[in-house]
């Protein structure tokens, strides 16, 4: 009987393991995964919102306990950590992280889905107590603790992308006075500029004080030993309370050291498979990986839950003995604090530029509903387009409800390799509840493509 | 001086109108418009709505008035019907619908937009006071003086399509009981039987009594003259009020007269440029016309205001001297009865058979939103994709908030050709508050995939 290891019982990993079993089953294949937390199968992404208190318990979060892989036969040993990779040799250590235990386990084959890492920069204070990531469950306790036990009321988020926005909004929804100290030109550096600029304004009116250009030098603590503020070159900002949302660098120490191919964001480079390149029967996915950005024709590195069960999705097929791929991404996301809508996919005006691409951009304005109908809320759009072909290259959108999803539009056009004159015609869903006779999106494309052919006369 | 004569003043007619101007000026470019019509490009979508309540004026309907296209050099003529064309000289006769007088105007070029009526059989009692359509303001206001000088509360709507279910809507927020009286199977024939019988079960649950396979054969008058209940071959169903949402045809009479080309609804056929087939300087949009289904390779009648605008910016430039094409439908509307949402795109069952497709149908559930966020709300999703090629034929969603639009994710999906098996990779938008970290169409994707894959096999 083959053995299946899993380095890693979260979204990519105990997605491969269940697709695995689903396709082969006990008799044939023994599946074999390790999880250093306390949990498996959760949804990271939605910790900001536990913490916030919209979704009331932290348990909502987790999709599968281990009982219920190991009841669909899966050896799945929480809080046990992989400490090395033998590739050669085909097996890996791991260490019981609660008796210290350590054993060796061989494998037939692998999935490495070690995740991600928050960026956490060595600065002075920075471990202090009231300094909180928010990567895990148990960084969502122990921030929910704080906040509990905390008399002040000011708190400082460190980092203004998806992160540190929604964390603005969790801490505002707490009653904190919130400060989100940027080292960027303006918020959401995933978006242009001038559109994150609109993000600024708009957490401006929700009571955020966003600081940008600021680079945090150092922490500063009280007597007792707890943060007091947050320094930079340029200032200091009191603070009961720090949440670092900084972003993250793909787990792949282990993988490093085995020797297996990393990129230049340190992500695992896999193929289509999503098998890790030159190696048969190791495959890797998730926040570890990087992965090929359509757009572009560069890898990325794009810690997003759904690349992760999508990945997990085609490694299960692979392991399985069937066949799947994972093409690459457009670079979607979409966010929201309080009730700004933030969207994005494909490539900036800086990236476009970086891969040498000559573009046009154009900005419009207009509604998410008819404009006579209740509720049609003013939503921004940016479009990015080739010149010479007139390609879509990339969009993003701010505005309020209805802004956010219809980002999709452009997602599965860019997938499509569609120019903006072809989507100037695109039969959207209309009525007044749900667009203007123009969706956003359509008017945004109509300027594109009058700019297209501008700049080519 | 070349003139331009435009035949309806409504989305088609006035937006060809409005970019003709803007591309040539009034020294070059001489336009006249007739509309019979009190009202010029206004949002004949937005009627339910404002009969409903939601939108608070007629006049937030009425995109630009008769004085500002004048400003812009538009020879707009309202209360005007055009009743003879004219074509080997080109030339229409006019009647001043206040004076009664009539004259000849010449055209260089023409633009035929002259919209639907909606269908009204020819039943005993159906113009009795009291009956209504909804097809222009003045029916509106019409139907808004019965409502309030009406003391009884019983509505009956007749046909259950998306005039039927949206006026529902209305008469409920009247304080009305509402009655649908639908001669199919199921409400909403725009879908397959199975996705139409959750609207009818949603409606139910609204407190909207839906008769399904019930033929309308008279409308009962009292002694009074007005209407006072429908009766079907088994039934009768009191009524103080009658609205007829039956659907409309072209409005072609004119057109067919002058033997211009008519397809098997009636609407003009048109090349890709919106030209009428035959004939360089006539044009036609809007619904008026047939256009090219690009999913079923047909000639179909889809009377939507969004065509009507973007056949009119076509053939705006094409009157103009540029050059822009209208490449066709792929099928896709939005509706909503209260909160529930209704949207479908591409073929039904019964489309994909007419035409010779032989497919694969799944349906799904799932939510609007990540299951444990805050109002994430069940939506199905129903899927089409051809065997053997495995390509998009049709999507169909009933849902809550957030489940409508999504369809526009199908709609470019299928414009582009795509095939459900890459469907499964987009990479759309996801964030707990506005997916699952599986969007709903994700989920279709992936079971129509494997449906695809297991008819093969």
């Amino acid at each position: 009987m083959e053995r299946l290891v899993v380095i890693g019982g979260d979204a990519a990993g105990m997605s491969a393991a269940s697709q695995a079993r689903r396709l082969r089953g006990p008799d044939e294949l023994e599946i074999v995964a390790f999880e250093r937390s306390h949990f498996a199968s959760y949804s990271a992404c939605g910790i900001p919102y536990w913490v916030g208190g919209a979704v009331p318990e932290r348990d909502r979060l987790i999709a599968r306990t281990p009982e219920e892989h190991r009841a669909r036969a899966i050896d799945l040993r929480m809080r046990t950590e992989v400490t090395e990779l033998d590739v050669p040799g085909q097996r890996v250590r791991s260490r019981d992280l609660e008796s210290g235990a350590e054993s060796w386990t061989g494998f037939d084959k692998l999935v490495i889905a070690t995740g991600a890492r928050p960026v956490r920069p060595p600065l002075p204070g920075i471990d202090a107590p009231g300094v909180h990531g928010v990567q895990t469950l148990d960084d969502g306790q122990a921030l929910l603790d704080t906040l509990a036990g905390t008399r002040g009321r000011r708190a400082v988020v460190v980092g203004a992308g998806y992160i540190g926005v929604e964390m603005a909004e969790a801490l505002l929804n707490h009653g904190f006075e919130v400060t989100v100290v940027n080292r960027g030109e303006q918020p959401m550096a995933t978006l242009d500029p001038d559109m994150g600029r609109l993000v600024h304004e708009a957490m401006d009116g929700m009571g955020i004080t966003t600081v940008d250009g600021a680079e945090v030098s150092k922490v500063l603590t009280g007597p007792d030993g707890r943060v007091r503020a947050v320094a930079t070159q340029d200032a200091e900002y009191p603070a009961d309370v720090v949440v670092l949302g900084i972003g993250v660098e793909p787990e792949t120490a282990l993988a490093g050291a085995a020797g297996l191919p990393l990129g230049s964001y340190g992500g695992l480079l896999t193929d289509l498979a999503m098998r890790v390149r030159g190696h048969e029967n190791i495959w890797a996915g998730g926040d570890c990986v990087e992965v090929l950005d359509l757009v572009s024709g560069r890898e990325r590195h794009v810690p997003l839950g759904t690349h992760a069960n999508k990945h997990g999705q085609v490694i299960g097929a692979g392991v399985g003995g069937g066949y799947a791929t994972f093409p690459g991404v457009v670079g979607t996301a979409v966010s929201k604090v309080c009730d700004l809508e933030i969207a994005r996919t494909g490539l900036r005006e800086k990236d476009a530029r970086e891969v040498g691409l000559r573009f046009v951009a154009v900005t419009v304005g207009s509604t998410s509903r008819a404009g006579y109908y209740p509720g049609a809320a003013p939503m921004t759009v940016k479009m990015l387009a080739e010149r010479r072909t007139g390609r879509l290259l990339g969009v993003q959108i701010v505005g309020r409800e209805g802004a956010g999803k219809r980002v999709d539009i452009a997602a599965v056009a860019l997938t499509a390799g569609m120019t903006v004159e072809r989507m100037t015609a695109l039969d959207l869903g209309y009525a007044p509840p749900f667009s203007p006779v123009w969706d956003p999106v359509l008017v945004a494309a109509r300027k594109a493509a009058a700019a297209v052919g501008a700049a080519e006369r």
